[in-house]
């Protein structure tokens, strides 16, 4: 059984239960991957946590996790990327494998050595583990402008707030700056972006979905295990 | 926090959460409800085991919300029209509430003494509980006739395999021979065929969707009981 550490938001979680529903081969239910989903949305806001501005999300983290474990679930995905600052904590803590978002995410990117544009909270810039991971891989990165992470903070905090229109907008205009700046592939490092993506033409470069590509790991590793069944 | 035993269909759970986040007034994660969701898909089929055709749900449901209440869930939604049958038994079997998708359903119906149209599985129609129910309320009923039916099993099955054009085009045959029909209203009372209906123009009767119904009395509940918490 696939465990899923959800809750940061909420609505990027549904929409990662969706995205792997979607992405399962099945003909009935029983096809169908079985799951157990710990929800928290109490968990502290990562961005102040890891810039040192309020209590650590890890006994909060490690509390679902713990639950998802005791519950069954032989596999972790988390589909939130800023969490993943404490991943080898909480990988630490269980036994079962805690998929990482952000090599999803990395294995989705074209190749070539054109420049990846990080979108992700300022928890998750500062945590750098995107940037370190492409670093490795000799991937070139950069990340938004002082005067344009303010738009990425917008289009998280509107979905959060369940504002569609105010997250698209400021979607679309980071879009069009990132459209005049040379690179080959945005990553799109919240799991909120996606959701303001998907009522957006495409971008002119890859604008890579990490909740999607979390979910193409999960569905592919619940195959392999072999706990889906067939009809 | 809330527990959600789901799995019966994947895509109806998962859409039963996006709906539920949807419907919190919340604005920002931490005022979102907690949940534990339980999806199990391997839960044995339904209709075959209300028919008595095929082995009884009873042990899986009752694992699955063991499961949840073991987790910390204080009460219980279950998106599925069908394993209300065993309500009255797994309610015996746990303390926390079991929220009944067919009370919420009935409550969202338009007032009057207009004939209501069940949609559902044929296990869900011989277990009888919408009937019962609607009836000890003075309220008119009726059932799909038998050269319908296979429609209603259509929308259904089709969900479940992912086609969701097949699905549609069979809820847009049933909608217009039910528009001939002199009903006040259709309860959708499966809870894939929502997932259908969403595409069509809505029809010339109240359609009512059981899993957004189940989600408003679980979010009023977890609201009345405090789950979620001021930003």
């Amino acid at each position: 059984m696939l465990g899923i550490l959800g809750g940061m938001g909420p609505a990027a979680t549904a929409d990662f239960f969706t995205k792997l529903v979607a992405l399962t081969p099945a003909q009935c239910d029983q096809e169908h991957i079985p799951l157990l989903i710990s929800c928290l949305p109490q968990t502290p806001d990562r961005t102040a946590a890891i810039l040192g501005h309020g209590p650590s999300c890890l006994p909060a983290l490690l509390a679902g996790l713990r639950r998802l474990t005791d519950g069954g679930a032989q596999a972790i995905a988390i589909p939130c990327n800023a969490s993943h600052h404490w991943h080898a904590q909480l990988q630490a803590a269980v036994a079962a494998p805690i998929l990482h978002i952000a090599d999803a995410a990395i294995a989705a990117l074209p190749p070539g050595d054109g420049t990846v544009m990080l979108m992700a909270t300022r928890g998750t810039l500062a945590s750098g583990f995107y940037q370190r991971k492409l670093s490795a891989l000799g991937r070139r990165w950069q990340v938004p402008a002082a005067d344009e992470q303010p738009a990425v903070d917008e289009v998280i905090a509107a979905i959060k707030r369940a504002d569609l229109a105010g997250a698209s907008a400021a979607l679309q205009g980071l879009w069009t700056a990132f459209a005049g700046a040379s690179i080959d592939a945005a990553v799109m490092a919240c799991t909120e972006i996606p959701l303001a993506a998907q009522h957006l033409p495409a971008p002119p470069f890859a604008a890579i979905d990490t909740n999607l590509e979390l979910a193409r790991a999960a569905v592919t590793h619940a195959i392999a295990q072999g706990w889906n069944r067939t009809c």
